[in-house]
């Protein structure tokens, strides 16, 4: 210590010396494994110099923690918390404290991925299992998926499936004209490039040929109509039958699967989930017995484990997108997971007597207001409804809004003539009174009118069937059980709070307390989506600025936040890129070029967008064939509408010839789509947008640490050029893509806190250190395995492939061995099989230190001798630790061993394990099985018995 | 479903129904096992009809979730958060935000229970043993504990520690008198029973004949006094030195031990711990070699498994008042463990280098605003300061503290003519810029001054000798590598997120997240103790509130919440007694009788409240042995102060005589304290006040749900009768108790929560079912295992002890064996052999579920099965599962197993194990290991290598 060391050198240390993981004495001696003096030295050869931009990024200083914190609280309270009534989806609800706590604010929850790994993720398995259970008893049909993005968009996708399901000709979908306009938006966007017609009807009239139609149930001004008969026609007549259901009312109101749904969509938001400005919600779909093989999204099932008990996991991945590339019916990657296990434990906690009341008491406020309203004159429209009241108030509706305001509560003023006031869990009789008001009615009580008013359900229509029957509905009642029950579940699996996630490509970096923390706070967690722009400043402020942050980062010109997901970017991006086209009177241009090595979902999205695939090779080393490029250019040139490649590559390469591959695109008239996957290899050191790029998506989830949430949320923002600007979404000739403005408006503070808090050097020494982490690991784990594909002096960008396809060949050890032993040494494991079957792709991320690092690549040598005793027969070919992996604790605490290596080798292979120890709860699990024998809602407690 | 439910029926089942955990059906299905209707006719049987009330609790009616937060977020709106300058013990901190969320706000940490069933503990045992080391090192002593409860009282401790320790016959104690105003009253408290004389000192002239000294550094007013010269002549002269010394100051200055110190106390309050308007925070003591026998409070260590193997516990038991009683020579119970995780994480996360830069900048900014002061013309008192400059400005002082207030800053008004101002770890340049303007000095600047200004340590005390070498202090300086870490650490553990805590007169019941959220609202938590009343109104009223609320569930008239903890409202309330004699001329009433079963404890404090303790027998149903009463009190008639008793008692009983008991102690002039440890078996069936006592203690962190934080926080308000309200601590002529003038003010609003939310009806539903609870589980093990104490009909009160000693007599199984056993079954132990040695004492409380009070009860049968088994020889009678017990997984999956046992035996004695197993880190633990090879501090690594 001196004296007089000056303030500025007292400063606490950036946040970014959190988020990265290495210190400078560690990432000094990485630097030395890898052979260079300075990061700058190795960033130098590593990234071609033709993509580097020349300045630092032009963002605002980084501040600290609390900083960061203050002038988000500030942002905070430019927003305006008041009553919602404005239904139309989206309805305020009370999140369990347990369940707010110990899953949302909780990283043993929220910093999970996806569980394409199903070993380590029973606990949020089962939680998903609970949500389709959910989901498939309410709405009264066989089968319903682990979530979709939101109502709007499984609307969509059930436009979809039906239109693959039904034999009729006819490219006409016929939609409730009582639909949620955002559905009915959204259906829009959708229908028009796949050339369907989206008709409106009230279903008065005889219905047109089509081969689907979608009822809402309730409709989006309150009503509840019995559609029973119009099911009936429609499926006589061929059609595929889609019930968009409020999950909260079909606990009153009759099943869509028993009044003749084929198909029902809907939001489980008001399962405790928070409005969040618009989301992240889960949305949810089922369908009956024979379509579930059609269904788009993730679907958890049972299947059974190496001793054949009952255990969890995605069932019929190979309908997914990642597998039918261009022949995928829809691009849906991640789904809601973190918010479907919130609305499963709503239902848990609740059980159906819990869930029933709380809909009782919804419907039977929405009853007296009705009463009251009516008793005071006012026209209601409808005399069948559940939550919500329209009223038909001529010329009045702007000034009974702005009554209703001015006592603290929103409603939905639907033109100049109607008003509609929608009921939730919150609402309470003040409610109604300060409703009353804003109406001018004076006078009604609610006492006496909850006394002389009936209920409002069509007396048909009141649920007759069961739901809800599993025992898990029944045995979490109090909040200790409750609590024991989450802590349970999170147990089983791995997130990032127990150890590095190495997936290549999915970037599972530290998503920050920090960023976390404000997501909750009740001014971003309580603004409904359609709240009045003068109670959202601090929203539109922060959404603002993020989006310019993103365009800086990326050298685009603009940036749309509403795609909430990374698929939903890529459509966006590539809507964009065909309405320009069509723009400049180029409407024929309807090719998309796609290399060989491209994530599936690309091509699934450029179909979905309307566009034909056209494959690109890719040479030895995993690159862009330019001169197979040339040739695809050149046989489509009036019809190229556009190329999409990932940078770096899809096979953690930095192509040299990027810039080359733009320019070829451009000059024959094509649009070039970058991939944002890898933007973190990118961040600070080269802009998408300068190097030659069009229209990139960008996932907020991985590079701007929004948490993978066990598998969604996701947000990907669209990015483009200046010329791009206007067929964003919603801003011009395209309609919006997803349900919600801002989409998951709710969680980009957790991006706006990462970016404010980093700054310009912060997140480029998070590249850096990415790059630097990436070549760590290669430079160490190559001299047991194969690193498949390098750039420049051997070097990889942000993630590395080892090969093990010799090695299977020689010793029969496969990349599910490798994955699944690396779970007894406590580790997820890497990227299997893709961009290339037989490898694992391993993306350390910056934020790892060097001690975990090492740690993974002692497990990951060990591993390799384990290897190389199967290969010298001092390991039975069969019978070894690799194939048996993972051993669970009931295999190793056995009485009986009878396998050739020890419980030792088996359970700790490396001394580490004895302080810490993950147990996984499960032997391997037979994939195929589950698909064979498929279950997808809660098993009946018989079947986990031995 | 039914038309017209009306509302009333739909409102949301009560809070109570989420706190009790089982439901009516499963009450019902209790009440049968145990032999009742209902369980008004079991409580008419159970509890005496002499002490039950007459009324229902008058309280208000009970709240939801939602409305209690509202009404909490009202209650912090009137709290106002300035910018804290005014230290004194107190500064403003930043809380890691990792650390507030994995600890704080986790209940993986919070609802563990003190550590003494060390093998399920070693989480938080590892994590105070790095905050023994922490203060170990920066204080340069020898043994640091595991924290006190606040400075205050740790100082009062050093006092007595110092008597003990001092062969100086002089009952003097000399105070520095620029120790912190809070210290010395507390230290008057302290001394005036004990008839120590306290003389303050400025150290300038002779010292008088004491046996200890007490030197605050730096200073209340700032300064920085070299006290090696001191210390010196103080040992010489046989007296003991204690430093009150700051933490972070510790980083830059030398060491109280290097400069002669035998003591150091303090406060770690500003290593990340919210001010929480004073408390809780934890205390440190340290002593230097060859004191540590001596030391109050509690003292973690290392010693070793059954495998020799390091392993931390509690060491050196046998000097704790538990054991000690009467001869203790301190009542300390609980530590402020939570509090002192944080700290000891803040010390990990920062380590060395980052706590000397917060302490650098610190007093950087003290220096610069110093001289800016100075250059303006304000007299600054002292050269050589830390982070708190005292400025004398004659009869301006309260202008000034007004100036700065407007400007958002407490500062602190010291009389007409000082204002001190104290940096901390937020203080910015903006915040001196504001001070200078309130003291009228206008013109400097920070960066000028930042250049042209030394620092004002004094040069022969800054820090010269090493802290925090250990590899803990260096390791997780990522947030992620933080993150893991806590995460380790609380997978060892047990906490009640994980299964019941059945320990007798504990009261492990549920802490609700609706409770605990508020803690951490800034509002609450940023509040300084001493801050001006205008800006505490929030407190003010929530503190009101719940002493009034206490006061009617008690029977009393007056309350105060001030006691950090129970042992302390013990002492506040026998302080009352004593004062009230005093006051009515019976200077001589000074014996307090305490019955033989009573937790030692009580006679702890009766000492330390200058009283005399004369044992009262009990007869053989545990109850006080009324004739041995009447003795007692004729033989000490005139000189009888009161009389401690437990209600119920400490064996779990409500004995019939209590009325009796009152009346025959109060005619002969005596009080009557009732301890209040066993609270929840009255809270809405009877009354202390009622049925005659005069003054109690509560236990807000049993019955009222503040968590157990791992061992502290505790709360422990003193209730009295009318005659007794004006000798409460701080409100007449008995001075306060605790530091802060409210005690633990920050996690009272989890009590107001609870009694809020429950009502009168909630609050004696959950008597009741904890009664119910306790006699279903007594029903159930009784024809197992002897139940040892019993009322009417057989019945219990809240809790119930099963008696071992004929089995071991038998067996040679011990509680100890049962105990540990449990671990493996996935369960903390009951209280082991309190009251009664050879007894498990087990108090479900209301918030078991039945199926976790079914599954404890099928543990427990289990383990006789498994007892009989040795009985019959069965099992063998040295290695059996029992004695091997807990097992670890190294143990269960060694290659090896030559126990005549099996695996399976060992592992899964029950089927249902298999979904969820606790993994105990550790075998057994030698404790006389550890007590004979004392080590308290983070061992080296090599001291974990097999």
């Amino acid at each position: 210590m001196t004296d007089r060391t000056p303030l500025r050198d007292l400063d606490a240390p950036p946040f970014a010396t959190r988020h990265i993981g290495p210190s400078d004495a560690e990432q000094a001696r990485m630097l030395e494994a890898v052979g260079y003096e300075t990061v700058a030295d190795l960033v130098a050869v590593a990234v071609p110099e033709s993509i580097r931009t020349t300045r630092a990024l032009d963002l605002p200083a980084a501040v600290s923690e609390p900083e960061a914190l203050a002038e988000l609280r500030a942002l905070a309270a430019r927003n305006t918390v008041l009553t919602s009534m404005i239904g139309l989806g989206y309805h305020d609800t009370i999140t369990p404290g347990v369940v707010l706590r110990n899953v949302l604010e909780n990283p043993g929850w929220y910093t999970a991925y996806t569980p394409y790994q199903p070993e380590i993720s029973q606990g949020r398995l089962e939680a998903l299992l609970n949500f389709q259970t959910v989901v498939s008893d309410l709405t009264g049909l066989d089968v319903a998926g682990a979530s979709l993005l939101d109502e709007a968009t499984a609307a969509a996708e059930a436009m979809t499936l039906a239109r693959r399901a039904s034999k009729v000709k006819a490219d006409v979908f016929v939609v409730d004209a009582d639909a949620l306009p955002q559905t009915k938006a959204v259906l829009a966007t959708r229908a028009e490039p796949l050339g369907i017609t989206l008709v409106e009807s009230d279903f008065t009239g005889e219905l047109p040929e089509c081969f689907g139609v979608l009822v809402q149930y309730p409709g989006a001004s309150g009503r509840v109509a019995d559609f029973r008969d119009l099911a009936a026609r429609a499926k006589a007549a061929g059609a595929v039958v889609t019930v968009a259901a409020d999950l909260l009312a079909l606990t009153v109101l009759e099943a869509p699967g028993t009044l003749g749904a084929d198909i029902a969509v809907g939001s489980s938001q008001r399962f405790g989930v928070p409005l969040g400005f618009g989301g992240p919600h889960a949305a949810y779909m089922s369908v009956r017995e024979g379509l579930q093989r059609q269904m788009p999204g993730r679907l958890v099932g049972v299947s059974v484990d190496a001793d054949g008990r009952a255990a969890y996991r995605l069932a019929l991945q190979t309908r997914e997108q990642h597998i039918r590339r261009e022949k995928a019916t829809s691009n849906i990657c991640t789904a809601q997971v973190l918010l479907a296990v919130i609305a499963s434990m709503y239902a848990v906690y609740h059980g159906p007597d819990g869930l029933r009341r709380i809909a009782q008491r919804v419907h039977r406020h929405a009853s007296v207001l009705a009463a009251g309203l009516r008793a005071g004159g006012v026209e209601v429209v409808h005399d069948d409804f559940f939550d919500t009241v329209t009223t038909h108030v001529p010329g009045r509706a702007a000034e009974i809004a702005e009554a209703a305001r001015r006592r603290g509560i929103n409603v939905r003023q639907d033109g100049a003539d109607r008003v509609a006031v929608a009921c939730d869990e919150k609402t309470t009789s003040a409610h109604l009174d300060a409703v009353w008001a804003a109406f001018g009615v004076e006078g009604p009580s609610v006492d006496d009118l909850d006394i002389s008013t009936d209920d409002a359900l069509p007396q048909g229509l009141q649920r007759t069937t069961d739901y809800l029957t599993h025992p898990v509905f029944h045995s979490y009642r109090s909040e200790t059980a409750m609590l024991r029950y989450l802590r349970k579940l999170q147990d089983k699996d791995i997130a990032l709070d127990r150890s590095m996630i190495p997936l290549g490509s999915c970037t599972m970096k530290l998503n920050a307390t920090t960023e976390m923390e404000p997501i909750t706070w009740p001014e971003f967690a309580s603004i409904h989506p359609f709240a009045p722009a003068d109670q959202t400043g601090g929203y539109t402020d922060l959404i603002l600025g993020l989006e310019g942050w993103l365009a800086e980062v990326t050298g685009y010109d603009a940036v749309s936040i509403q795609p909430n997901a990374g698929s939903q970017g890529e459509f966006a991006g590539l809507l964009a890129i065909r309405a320009y086209h069509r723009a400049n009177g180029d409407a024929e241009r309807d090719v998309c070029l796609i290399p060989s090595s491209a994530h599936g979902t690309n091509a699934a999205s450029a179909v979905m967008a309307g566009m034909r695939v056209v494959v690109v090779a890719c040479d030895a080393d995993g690159n862009v064939d330019l001169a197979d490029l040339d040739a695809k250019i050149a046989k489509h040139a009036d019809r190229l509408a556009a190329i999409m490649v990932t940078y770096p590559s899809t096979h953690g390469v930095y192509e040299e010839t990027i810039v080359e591959l733009c320019a070829k695109v451009h000059a024959a008239g094509g649009q070039v789509y970058v991939d944002g996957a890898n933007l973190n290899a990118l961040v600070g050191l080269a802009k998408l947008g300068e190097f030659g790029a069009d229209v990139s998506h960008l996932n907020l989830h991985k590079t701007f640490c929004i948490p993978h949430g066990g598998g969604g949320p996701g947000v990907g923002p669209v990015a483009v050029k200046a010329h791009l600007a206007g067929f964003l979404p919603g801003r011009g000739p395209v309609g919006p893509v997803s349900a919600a403005p801002f989409g998951s408006a709710g969680i980009l503070p957790i991006s706006w806190a990462y970016v404010r808090m980093m700054g310009a050097d912060g997140l480029k020494a998070a590249t850096e250190q990415a790059i630097l982490s990436a070549n760590y690991l290669a430079r160490r784990l190559a001299p047991h395995y194969p690193v498949l594909y390098t750039g420049r002096e051997g070097l990889v960008a942000h993630e590395c492939i080892v090969d093990l396809r010799a090695i299977t060949k020689e010793t029969g050890v496969t990349v599910d061995d490798v994955a699944k032993r690396l779970i007894d040494y406590g580790f997820h494991a890497p990227t299997m099989s893709f961009p290339v079957a037989g490898t694992l792709m391993i993306e350390p991320t910056e934020s790892e230190d060097l001690a975990e690092l090492d740690r993974f690549v002692d497990a990951m040598v060990a591993i390799r001798g384990e290897i190389d005793k199967v290969a010298s027969g001092a390991y039975d070919a069969k019978d070894n630790p690799l194939r048996n992996a993972p051993h669970t604790a009931d295999v190793l605490t056995a009485d009986a061993w009878d396998h050739p290596y020890t419980r030792t080798e088996a359970a700790y292979p490396v001394a580490t394990l004895r302080d810490q120890k993950y147990w996984v709860p499960v032997r391997r699990i037979d994939q195929a099985y589950g698909d064979r024998n498929l279950v997808c809602a809660c098993p009946p407690l018989s079947a986990y018995e031995d």
